[in-house]
């Protein structure tokens, strides 16, 4: 129970301070595809080529590191390493704009605290708030109603609600060159899965259209439920009270809970994600380990060892020590998200 | 926290009293096979009739009942509905075979209860002891090892157990027919869940290989586990302590938490599926509720409002009151077990 504690806090800590460091977009560089090329996105390089090599070295079955198909499992981070993170977890302004949404039903809220913070936009007093608020603004927004009710509030956030830098939907705010990377894993008959701090009633909304990613293979954090008969019309309802926390240790046990089955290729971008790739790495088949280094200020955002979202430190330090491999944003990716691919 | 031990000890008393009433088995009778007939060990009638036209709707496009491919959800039970359950559930065998592996290790366990009933085969002593008692004897043999570890002893249980009645593995008392069905409906663009209140660990060992259901297709229930980093050569080691009882309300809760979508096929055999298939019925898709009725005290056995394992008494009231399809196993099956097939 303590540590499901202190990964909490820890989450939301982590999620809640505001990243403020960011440049201007600019134009994506040019996207050449070269034919047959599975990673178009991906320039030429190291990078690139290990996971090319990975990858065709465990689908030859004449090859001493051939993996059978079943055991092809491949596991990815989503918040910053499928999509952005930055200025702020995506879902952390979905909790945000759901007080503001429900704030007419609640007049109480302009004198009540965390809510008049969030109300006021007064980011400082809500962060003297601590855990505690943020605890409060999460369980009032995401419990209390049906899994298919909440399904409709997450829908229409992301049809209506902007980026603040973007200003685009959120899940534009997708990298082009992780997409073509699940694509391809998925051609040689990968079976590819999320595996999140993040909330997965809110993930698996859009996981689907966004990554070609089912639901049920979207492992991530989840609050209580209870089985509601309601005159025949079930329905599972989400209650106040956390259930699983998907971060850190939580992340193998969650692979093992879920999938059942040891990932031969893991990815993330952050020390949260450590834990996962050392479970990958200690696979008795080959196994491939991938951080995502935020490199790129002009055109994502850079930040790594002091960030407070994302920190990538501990991390970065074992994949120098274990070979494991570092995709630099900046120099291996010809462009970020995919509608910048069609100013091309 | 009290819905949940009510769930642990129904399932327990329920997993405990041994249910001796059986028959010999006899010779199946003759599996015509009709080409191109998707259910060839199904007898022609309304069961079989009620399958293939629930199918062939939900897949026709310009039939108002048609399903999408991305909803195509069937949730199977697996005690006594795609394995026998008596004369007690066979993980209950496992756990007591166990206790009777690791005695040599444990010479106190000669004097000790719940241990030494399990040892002088004492089930009325058992019994006495009650949930406190199976709790330990599920714990003792359930944790305190890596997830790995606890795969190779069900192997290894599975390829030298025998049943008592059918002198087999356990692993070869699946039900032809069913096996007919989960292929017909993946055949058919559904993707095949397990949801079982049996433990999630023991089941993925041997599920790919019995009904084509891979590990991350199967949902049932979990102990608690923590991560250990053992020198870089990570496990996820199994720790005395319940996590999850995937039976009753917590089937569709373990739907909701696992896969994320509601089933429109929901396929069960007792009171515990009740409230999975109540799920499935108010699904805004046209959905299929299936109950398997045991009525085949020769061949397999009979049993239903009454048994202690696998009773039916609620579901089949409402089955009756809201149309659902009962497999009457006696009279719809030709045969039960795939090695019945080779005899004919």
């Amino acid at each position: 129970m303590k540590t499901i504690r202190t990964f909490f806090i820890l989450l939301l800590i982590s999620g809640f301070f505001i990243n403020c460091k960011q440049a201007a977009p600019s134009e994506a560089s040019a996207a050449t595809e070269v034919k047959e090329d599975p990673l178009p996105s991906w320039n030429e390089g190291t990078t690139k080529t290990a996971i090319l090599d990975f990858v065709n070295k465990v689908t030859t079955e004449d090859s001493p590191a051939f993996v059978p198909v079943k055991d092809r499992i491949a596991t990815f981070d989503n918040d910053g390493n499928l999509w952005s993170e930055q200025p702020a977890y995506f879902q952390l302004f979905f909790a945000i704009d759901r007080v503001k949404g429900l704030a007419e039903e609640h007049p109480e809220w302009n004198n009540e605290q965390p809510y008049k913070a969030v109300l006021e936009n007064d980011m400082n007093e809500l962060m003297k708030l601590g855990v505690h608020g943020l605890l409060e603004i999460v369980m009032a927004t995401h419990s209390g109603m049906s899994g298919e009710e909440f399904k409709e509030e997450v829908r229409e956030w992301l049809a209506t609600a902007k980026h603040p830098r973007f200003k685009r939907p959120y899940n534009e705010l997708i990298y082009q060159p992780m997409l073509e990377l699940l694509e391809y894993l998925r051609a040689n008959e990968f079976k590819t899965f999320i595996v999140s701090g993040g909330g997965v009633d809110f993930m698996r909304v859009w996981t689907e259209d966004a990554y070609g990613i089912p639901p049920y293979q979207v492992v991530g954090s989840t609050i209580k439920t209870e089985f509601d008969y309601n005159k025949g019309q079930t329905e599972i309802r989400k209650i106040a009270g956390i259930d699983f926390i998907d971060d850190k240790e939580g992340k193998p046990m969650g692979i093992n809970k879920f999938i059942g089955k040891r990932p031969i290729f893991a990815s993330g971008n952050s020390d949260g994600d450590l834990q996962m790739l050392q479970y990958a790495a200690s696979n008795d088949h080959p196994s491939f380990m991938l951080y995502l280094h935020h490199t790129d200020g002009e055109r994502e955002w850079a930040y790594d060892r002091e960030s407070h979202i994302g920190k990538l430190d501990k991390g970065l330090d074992e994949a120098a020590d274990k070979g494991w491999t570092v995709i630099d944003m900046k120099n291996d990716w010809k462009v970020i998200y995919p509608f910048q691919l069609t100013k091309n």
